[in-house]
């Protein structure tokens, strides 16, 4: 199966990419370009980029532009770029798709407008303007932590009737939801139902999801498309003991430091101690400091076995 | 395996029994008998009572006793009955637990206490506390959305620890975290973790999940086993399309009224219609009006198929 | 005005009494009698026990009955005694307002049950029920953050209209709320509408409440009754200087500690210190350790100066 | 007192001003040059463009720049105009910043960056680069609902000791927290503590705050800037009745409609009936359709005589 093909169900484990900078509005263009290798060498299905973990929403337009012109650049004719124009500005994210376009993504993804309180009516509404002026298929992004306004149910159901909405990103955790919308893409062969949260790869893969947009696999692809597989070939004892894998990488590395962003940071700062790229972030948050460091590098060395021979 | 033996693991599924009543402080003695033969007859594990679908909470001291001990006569040497204890004074769950030993329950179970907001120290040193003063083994039971303050993992790692904790019911609806319960549990091969939300029974079991407290097994409790069964044997297309039936079950049944007790009214309201038990509820619930009533009949008629050759 | 006579509008400061405890389940006699003293004699116009800051919902009913005893008999003539029946159970809080009537009270005060997600209409559906069993008037306790459900201001509004209930305790520190609620008791003039946060007392009052059930005033009540006194009267720069005083007390001795329950604890043991009553806690909460003991101790002597000459 | 020099507190009623609209991207010219007179010869001692009121995040960076060049050409030299500037991109805030400096704006606000969930130590380091980067003082905007992450009050006694942040507005509605800021910011006489809530403008203003953020002074200017005035000069009275008016006016106005966006929608509607400008909306709201557009035209004549003769 081609997963490049424009009309390909998108599928398998596509990293939501980390964004590699050097200061708060420049790239750190050596580092991206190994990382888009080091996941597509590790098999990943396709490039998210201006997702949570990359920073998306912290980033200025011009260089959102930058990084969606390289990395489309870069995977061209060998994964399919995703590319997050979730923003409160109706016109912003219509003009960020435009661009992805001509770039040569695949497909859009976006999360409810995230400041405003809008209700499940004028989130369809929205919707329904939106897919008017995009050039691009859609991929909901339901992250309910952050943006406050889910995608409802009844709203996904909406969507799914929707020929140019063409999948889900949910990271709200809750696989009751998950499996709901499961239930309801039956209706769509070509719908996407990824995963967000990596502990929950093997039961969505194994429930019928297609796929995960993981964020450890910035760092170790090779484990989650691993998991993937064998939760989509069936194979049980090996998902659940890939998923215990998966598990304790999150148990020691998104757990260092005392803010909610430790996921992030965790993941930036373990790939700039691969040597993959820099861990400068963008405001509101900052890379680790020595302490913190210090213990991702030990977290790395304690689950250094776990992530290899997958 | 005989899971009635005192020392063999409960695994399973295990209704989280209705309270019959007739009245807001007298139970309907009839009803319950059948409720108790329906539910065991139909493949039920074990019975836990005066839970939150057992409306527990809502219900005098007196009538607690009363349904203890007719429940632990009926199911006497068929299946291990579980007492819910969870109470905001710790003098009355002791003195609960007390009862159901006497009465020959199996074990009890208890969420945090749920009007004060503990903090996770506090919550390991009352139940340090409790396990002392308990004459029975303890089943945590994590409800979040209701007691506000969760069994947090490291809370449950160190009750691993505790030889008299022999399990826990999440109810929480985060994958994730049972996963990470999963991983810990491993060094205790007689520890329970079972799923409340029947949507995730298939996922939990296939993971390695111990059984589920399925709501849903009051009146239909051959899907839920079989489902459990599908899983447990690792059937990965019985288990979806079993999973997919349950799924639809739910969306049929508790999703009537506008409170977010839809859940169990749907419950007991279609017991009543199938002639198990009244469904008189004690406050600050009330029973189903006509309009609801009739709407219940209407998704009983609908999924009538969906339930029955499991 | 003799606020303790039957048809008087309760007004002023009500201290929620601290319940002084020597066990989880045994009174330390002197210590109440000590804070019954303290508090009247501080100039509280009433004592309502069984609140939140009474630890209510942790004792045993047992100990419950003999705390509403012993206030009751020693309180006789004096002031008015109100009692918190807030239950899970609508059997044991109409049997606890039984035994309260008996005992001389003259008001019960109730939250709404805090278990179940009961909504609106079921929830005025329970007090109309309530109140037909009562013996004494109720004061409705409004406490969303402990019992997730709040009573919304249109159930406040239904309740305005009903003769039995009789007044709010508004510990919800939504001051909108409370200002709709002022607007609302225009209609009812023998209507108590009391503020729980003290930080609110004096703006309260400057906008027409009729006083505060103030956690503080059980070790400093002659700061509170001043608080009080000023506002009532319109001296505005009084009640600025002696609220300003008021949020100090709060900022020096209910930041003690990392768990949600410092306000309690910390005025339990301030209690203790200023050898009014022991400082033993119900579970879930536990009395302080030596470290923030010795904290409360600085606090107090930081803020002596505030408390005096009121 | 000259409020628009730019030394003197900020201080009295700032409307947070709706932006007209004729479609997604095109200001209502003429409505917005109405409104401004409207506001300032009702009274406003300021405007505040670009706030949550104001759509603010939900408009083109095109639009806004043509916004802040229209208000600040329109007032200059008769009130200040205050620009918001949050964004969850730092680069963009800045930028902003420097755009409003050049067209005259006297102090830029900015509320916490709203997607990622920073926690208080990110956010102090957050507002020391932002300040460095900024041309105008700033306003902090605390608007927990919308943007997750409060200004802790640590954080908020860190901002008061930065001279180039000279105020806060609250809209919280956590009149505990607003009484902690007036306490601290005893230590900078220039500081504005400004409110939110129009429901608090009065009890704000007599606990010593120096004014308000009144959504409703869009429109009814003068209630707003009376009630300001008499909390200001102590008059009791009718504080208590202006408040009263005031309240009963967001109790028929901002209540229409099922979303949580009530109060903008009534706002906008109402200021369409009276002949102020068009009642667009930008995604993800839309405007009042008829029947709801008939509520806000029977509310405006039922409130018609409160808002006069003030």
């Amino acid at each position: 199966m081609d997963s490049n093909a424009s009309n390909a169900r998108l599928e398998g484990v596509i990293p939501p990419l980390l964004t590699p900078l050097r200061d708060r509005d420049a790239l750190d263009l050596e580092g991206l370009e190994r990382l888009v290798e080091h996941t597509l060498g590790g098999g990943a299905k396709g490039l998210f980029i201006l997702g949570t973990t990359g920073e998306g929403p912290s980033l200025s337009y011009r260089l959102r532009r930058e990084l969606i012109r390289r990395v489309c650049a870069q995977a061209a004719g060998r994964a399919p770029v995703l590319v997050g124009i979730t923003d409160t500005a109706f016109v912003e994210s219509v003009e960020l798709a435009r661009f992805a376009a001509d770039q040569g993504a695949r497909a859009v993804v976006a999360a409810p407008p995230y400041y405003m309180p809008e209700g499940q009516p004028e989130l369809r509404e929205y919707l329904a303007h939106l897919i008017e002026q995009l050039p691009l298929p859609l991929i909901l992004y339901n992250m309910p932590p952050l943006t406050k306004v889910p995608y409802a149910i009844d709203t996904v159901r909406w969507a799914i009737e929707q020929p140019k909405i063409i999948g889900i990103k949910d990271s709200s955790g809750d696989m009751t939801y998950f499996e709901q919308i499961l239930l309801a893409a039956q209706a769509r062969p070509d719908w996407s139902v990824l995963i967000g949260p990596e502990e929950l790869l093997g039961a969505a893969t194994l429930m019928g999801g297609g796929g995960g947009v993981s964020g450890g696999a910035n760092i170790f692809p090779r484990l989650y498309a691993a998991l993937y597989r064998a939760a989509r070939t069936g194979d049980l004892e090996r998902t659940r003991e890939l998923q215990r894998r998966a598990c304790l990488v999150g148990e020691k590395l998104y757990t260092i430091g005392r803010h909610p962003s430790a996921l992030i940071k965790g993941l930036k700062c373990a790939a700039a101690l691969m040597g993959i790229c820099l861990d400068f972030m963008a405001e509101p948050f900052h890379r680790f400091r020595k302490p913190e460091r210090e213990r991702v590098r030990a977290a790395l060395e304690e689950i250094k076995d776990l992530v290899q021979d997958v």
